[in-house]
């Protein structure tokens, strides 16, 4: 498991290449410090393009990653680990990103109201230079799904919520981490990967990066 | 649901029986300002006298809630609502509480690798004075368990989780608040429960207790 490797981890040079803040808190929850280097990737593939949800995440995050990759290399700058992460809600088929307003935000929390949707994440890694025998930067990349059963919300439960501005920049409009963790009545899977980020799976995959001899870590 | 109700509920006199530095975090994350006020009760019931773990939590949940009820009417202190909470692992029928040392934590955690476990928090909630029609406090009480998978966890692993200091003072030696997040795979049920504070089931026995008239909220 990775967390042995967590003190050799933390001296790396590890960048997220996205701006959400509950991205930055897990990493750091793990004691590493990431630089945060937001991509400018728009994230605006069209949905019609894959079968899956999930694999909509994955090549988010994807467009994140390499985004942030090409950045670096443009300006020169070494770092050893690159993650890229994109979070989406699944409801009924439908997939739930941040809401465009208060009314978009009333709409998907009636959704979720006493029902049960899917969270995605796609999480990419990319590792800039990797052994010197393969050539170009390494990725690898993943998506973890929980399954999540809301509460029943009442109007005045949901209009209250939105008045304290916590449903804005959060995909499904809703983020588990603060008030609306009352909303929640079940989950089935990795918490984490629902506040935006999988912790386990990361952690089995940078294990396997360090294992294979692709990602260096300093002793 | 309560999260209407989280203003008015921030301005009464919430008192929390319990030194827990997690539950005090949960019950902040909904805005409230409790004042801590951990309880004297040992923690010795004998476990022959429950036939379920989970009465086994709820009955230390009582224990606390009441020791310090019991002292705030022997101040003349007047408060609004008092919280006893209790949490233990249990893993193949045994139930596993803080660990004493370093190998009693190893212990622990050679179990639980590999391996599903329960977690179970006992809730207690006390009014110290309800409706004038109602004589003494009026209780509720409740459980909620939760399924915990672990991934496996090497020796290295268990060694450098022990050597952090983070399974001390945590009932089956972890707390997915922290690096072993990366240990779970997957949870089944509420989160929070695990971190000690069934937030969802608070919010609904504090609703209950308001829709009834037993809680009144300053306006």
């Amino acid at each position: 498991m990775l967390l042995e490797h967590l003190p050799a981890l933390a001296k790396t040079k590890i960048v997220l290449a996205s701006a959400s803040p509950r991205r930055h808190e897990l990493l750091q929850l793990l004691g590493l410090k990431p630089e945060v280097i937001p991509s400018k990737f728009e994230e605006n593939l069209s949905k019609d393009l894959f079968s899956k949800a999930a694999e909509y995440a994955v090549a988010t995050a994807k467009g994140k990653a390499l985004d942030v990759t090409q950045l670096l290399a443009t300006q020169g700058k070494a770092v050893d680990l690159i993650i890229g992460a994109d979070t989406i809600v699944e409801h009924d088929s439908e997939i739930l990103e941040k809401p465009a307003n208060a009314d978009d935000a009333a709409r998907m929390l009636g959704k979720l109201s006493g029902n049960k949707h899917l969270v995605h994440t796609g999480m990419v890694l990319v590792v800039p230079s990797s052994n010197p025998g393969v050539e170009g930067p390494l990725m690898s990349s993943a998506s973890v799904t929980t399954a999540v059963q809301f509460d029943e919300l009442s109007n005045d439960t949901i209009s209250a919520y939105i008045a304290s501005g916590h449903p804005f920049g959060k995909a499904g409009s809703y983020g588990i981490q603060g008030p609306a963790a009352t909303f929640v009545k079940h989950i089935d899977g990795d918490f984490f990967n629902v506040m935006g980020f999988p912790l386990n799976a990361f952690a089995n995959e940078v294990s396997d990066l360090i294992a294979a001899g692709h990602l260096k870590l300093m002793s």
